[in-house]
C-alpha cells in the first residue's frame, strides 16, 4: 500500500532549537530510500506504508538517542485505491485549478 | 517502545456519514488488544509501537475494503524515555494542576 | 458557524512537564464559556467559530506569558452545514454502529 | 502575534477530487495578503494571527458555499516570542544542520 505522509516531529525537553533533531530525521528518511520534501511545517514523504512507518519509528529512536526525553509527533497520512498519485501530482492538481476559481463576493 | 496515539481516520468519497467506518476501526483496534478510548475528534490509543501502527494500517485496509477509495488520517504520536505514563496519567496530571492555575487579568 | 475542535498545545523550551500549561489552557477555555472535554491527547471543544478561536489565541498568549518561548499546536476543526451535531452525538453515532461491524477475515 | 501555520482542509461529501476546493482556499489565502506555500499535504502560511485565522474561517465558508456539507481541517500552529522566524528560516535552519548529522549505527 502506497502512502503519502506529512511528518512533524517535535522533541520536548531539549530547549527551543529543534533543527538538529529535524535534520537527523531527514537523514533517516533519506537513508531509508523514501521520497522526501522538507517544508516549513514538516516533511512530505512518499513510499510504501511499511517502509515509511519503519522510518518514522527510527526517527523517534534517533531523536530519543540524541537526548530528547519526550517526543510529540503529528502525522498526516493519505492512501487511495482509485488511482496512483504522487506528491507532485497533488500539487499540480491544485495549481491547475487555480485559474478556474471564482470566489463569490471576492 | 510504548506509544500513546490519537487516531482520526477520515474516509473520502463515501458521503457525509463516517461513523460506520470509524466503528470498524474501533473494532480493529480492540481486536488488536490495544487500550482504546473513543472521543469526539478521534480515538486515543495506548500500546507498543509496532502493535499500534500495525493496527492503524489494518484500519486503512478495512476502510478501503468497505468501499472508501481515499482516506486521509491524522495521527498524534507521543513517546517518552524518561518515565512510563499511561493515558489516564496524562489526564490526571492536567486535572491535578487545575487548582493552581492563576491567569493574569482573568 | 458552529465548530467542533480538538486542541493540542505543546509549549517548547520549558522542559518535559507540560501539564501546568495545559491546565492553564483548560481554564482559559472554560472561562470563555466553551464546552470542553479533556482527553489523553488534547482537548475537545465545541462552540461558535469566533469564540473558539479567540480562546485558542488566548491560550497561546497565556502559555507564552507563563514563560514558554515557543509553542507548537495542533488543531483539528470540524464544521458542517447539513445538520447540527454535538460532540456527544459524534461519539454516540460511532458507538451505535459497533454492533453492526463485520470485519472480513476477523 | 505572528504565526506560522500548516493548513489542510478536507471537504467531505463531495466525492474524491478535492483539488477545486483546495484551489479556492489558495485564492482566499492569497487575496488575504498572506504568505502562502502549497505543498503535497497542505499549505504553509505566514502572517499575523488574526489575519491568518480570519482567512481560515473564510476558507471554510467558501468551501461550504461550493457545496461541501462537511469539512474536516487540520491546522498546525507555531508561535514564538524569543525571536522572529520566517518559513524560509525554518527550512534553512534544518538544511544547515544536515551536514553535521551523525546517526549511530547508520
Amino acid at each position: 500500500m502506497k502512502v503519502i505522509v506529512d511528518l512533524c516531529i517535535v522533541p520536548i525537553g531539549v530547549g527551543v532549537s529543534l533543527s538538529p533533531y529535524v535534520a537527523a530525521c531527514e537523514k533517516v528518511l533519506s537513508q531509508a530510500g523514501l521520497k522526501v520534501v522538507l517544508h516549513a511545517n514538516g516533511t512530505d514523504i512518499e513510499g510504501e506504508w511499511d517502509a515509511v512507518f519503519a522510518a518514522v519509528r527510527q526517527c523517534h529512536e534517533v531523536v530519543h538517542g540524541m537526548g530528547a526525553p519526550r517526543i510529540t509527533t503529528t502525522i498526516k497520512v493519505g492512501t487511495r485505491t482509485d488511482r496512483i498519485q504522487t506528491m507532485e501530482d497533488k500539487v499540480k492538481s491544485v495549481k491547475s485549478k487555480l485559474g478556474e476559481v471564482r470566489i463569490e463576493g471576492a
